[in-house]
């Protein structure tokens, strides 16, 4: 039994297994015991590999352990976990069809909703990965000017395929021939690699702000974002607004909306199903036809299921006013830090929106500091991660953003007591 | 209501809207009216392009017309539509936890049931798309021995990634620059295109069997899937079968088994669970290492409901001995066929595998004959294609396929009126 009472195996099934066995039997199974981000193995010790369960903004490892979640699966789930309004939409379209020999109605209404809801979307097409997502925006820049050359931000992430993939083991020159590089925020080494692009380039692609791994995140300087919508109009080249990781969770309008910005195109995943699995790309008009030519799809592209559960995740978040929620909630997350670590005399550093919060200690280049900060902020009970961005979700209520902040106070006893 | 006495929007909510009115809702948010392989465009006339319901073996399309169905979504659906073990394993999973900070235990369950079904395999990862799947194989084969080089069929499809899409718009020469091509079932072509490759060759991609659109389907020739094995072997490039289509409708410990040849690496998805979006790629021990040293990874690539319905949906397959199923269900429809076709004194071709029929007519080059034999069945409540193989599951019985041989019997009168 979990320590919520419910059985840790809900269907009955066979007993649960520990993590650790469940580790040994992974790394038999599976090269290297698991692929991607979701490896466990650059957590600080402790961290489980397994989940159980979760409900809400809590989730269970596979040894029945209880945590208060601010990784919200890496970003999809921004209702919480269950949300009854998004699985009861899910569960309905389920029932009646989810992946059939074509689309479901509900794919036109998601469409139609994505497209009055995002401020810059003339149209809206469906993939199921954020990386298909970024892709698309790619070929279909690519397509309507016959243009290669793309700017991407040097250190940012938009995605795991071979042209865009953060390693470059198994990849070759070819896939990245015709990316240059630009600094986030830097409007000087922008215009210099739109130089170099000269005639051929087809695309900038950014993100709504730096959120790279492991590194402060930035906020996007107004000034950059319209230099970047200015080159792009000069130029003729799209400017693509890759929201996979921020996407829903800044402003449901789009995350440039504030700063008066629009793209061409823009890339959605995560969170816009809370964490049912799909993508979107939404376009302006003048990319439509780019977008039809373009030869995109994938089997279960036209899943009836997440798109409903889309619908009902979009609506929720707009009636609920979602997104300053988790921005209030992320501010007394914010706020609360900050005060601990002033009492500790510990120097941190809290960048990026609030509702997206990134913890780096001072003076910790190897991020020892942070990751004895989230050992101990675990061992209490919450799920922290000490290198990448976390997120808030909508199920986060007051009373656990201050039970988090009872585990992090302890947690900034063990970095005072690390430090000497 | 439908044919089947249900509400069109199990839901409840607002009323069923047209095939047509969705369509042109359609047109006006998503480019083209919709992407890839699911336009109705292509079909012959009469072809709904929206479906509102689906169960076992029939589907609804947006006006509540019922078809005895013999697409299966494109493949995956391989049990028929809410099979009940594989939608309890589904829905118990998802009650406890879908896409998590981590994957569920279900995965390293899963993956010691493909590893220990598929003869080849000594390990298994997973994705969502079948894309992402062949593109994990290219990936890891490059990264093993830092060769490049990649030999194709010409006119097979392996996804719809720049590297692999059958359509150039949007995509660079260079997204290309390493594939080289090959002749289906050609031992001198492929020879030819590995001493082109010479030692920069990393990988011969091949399916199981020849499934072009629009053509005659070809079994792989022994001593060709021999040849790729052999030549391989003597070249240290990793063989990759490409099972996105084929896969667990063949035979389940893979789909060359039957000729004795093992591939290097596995590309799988569709129907792998039934209909639930998952796709996985299984390796040899030798390749293990390489495939822990790529980065490949999505945001919901450790979807534990998908990899529950997979579990249930390859243990029934096992159990109902699905394979031989299909395949009989397959034959009795193809025996069918071939006997009215002589009746009617029309010719036709029938090509591979049984349970993957693809119906041709002779003297027929733009499909014209294909497309009004279909569009007759159609109206007679039969779903099929004309150009593409279609798919048996294991929910067709043989009354199914009896019913469906009345329609096809008058598709083939209509074919005939029309031929004068």
């Amino acid at each position: 039994m979990s320590r919520s009472g419910l059985p840790d195996r809900p269907d009955g099934g066979a007993p649960a297994e520990s993590d650790l066995t469940l580790r040994a039997r992974a790394a038999r199974a599976i090269p290297g015991g698991l692929w991607g981000h979701m490896r466990a193995q650059g957590l600080p010790p402790g961290y489980p590999q397994f989940f159980s369960r979760a409900d809400g903004c809590k989730i269970w490892d596979a040894d029945g352990r209880e945590y208060l979640d601010f990784m919200c699966s890496w970003g999809p789930i921004v209702l919480g976990h269950h949300d009854p309004d998004v699985e009861a939409a899910a569960d309905a379209q389920r029932r009646a069809g989810d992946v059939m020999n074509g689309p479901a109605p509900v794919l036109v209404e998601l469409a139609e909703l994505m497209t009055r809801q995002v401020a810059h979307a003339d149209w809206t097409m469906f993939a199921k990965n954020g990386t298909d997502a970024t892709t698309v925006c790619v070929t279909v820049a690519r397509a309507a000017g016959g243009r290669r050359k793309v700017l991407v931000a040097r250190g940012a992430y938009h995605g795991a395929a071979p042209w865009c993939t953060p390693s470059l083991v198994g990849v070759t020159a070819e896939d990245r021939a015709h990316l240059l590089h630009y600094r986030y925020n830097d409007v000087a080494s922008l215009e210099e690699a739109a130089a170099q692009a000269g005639e051929d380039l087809a695309a900038v692609l950014v993100s709504p702000f730096r959120h790279d791994y492991g590194v402060d995140q930035e906020l996007a300087d107004p000034g950059f974002a319209q230099a970047v919508r200015r080159l792009c109009d000069r130029t003729g080249a799209a400017l693509i607004l890759d929201e996979v990781r921020a996407g829903m969770r800044l402003d449901l309008a789009g995350s440039w909306e504030p700063l008066g910005v629009r793209p061409d195109l823009a890339a959605w995943s995560k969170a816009i199903a809370n964490g049912h699995a799909l993508a979107a790309v939404t376009g302006a008009e003048r990319l439509r036809e780019a977008a039809s030519s373009i030869y995109a799809t994938g089997s279960f592209w036209c899943g009836a299921a997440s798109m409903a559960a889309a619908v009902a995740t979009l609506r929720k978040l707009q009636a609920v006013d979602g997104v300053a929620r988790m921005r209030a909630m992320g501010e007394r997350l914010r706020d609360g830090l900050a005060g601990q670590a002033r009492a500790h005399g510990i120097g941190i550093r809290q960048t990026g929106p609030a509702q997206m919060p990134m913890l780096l200690f001072d003076d910790d280049p190897q991020a020892e500091l942070g990751a004895a900060f989230c050992a101990e902020a675990l061992r209490q009970g919450v799920y922290l991660h000490h290198r990448h961005n976390m997120f808030l979700s909508v199920a986060h209520r007051p009373e656990d953003i201050d039970r988090a902040l009872e585990a992090t106070d302890r947690a900034f006893s063990a970095v005072a007591a690390l430090r000497g």
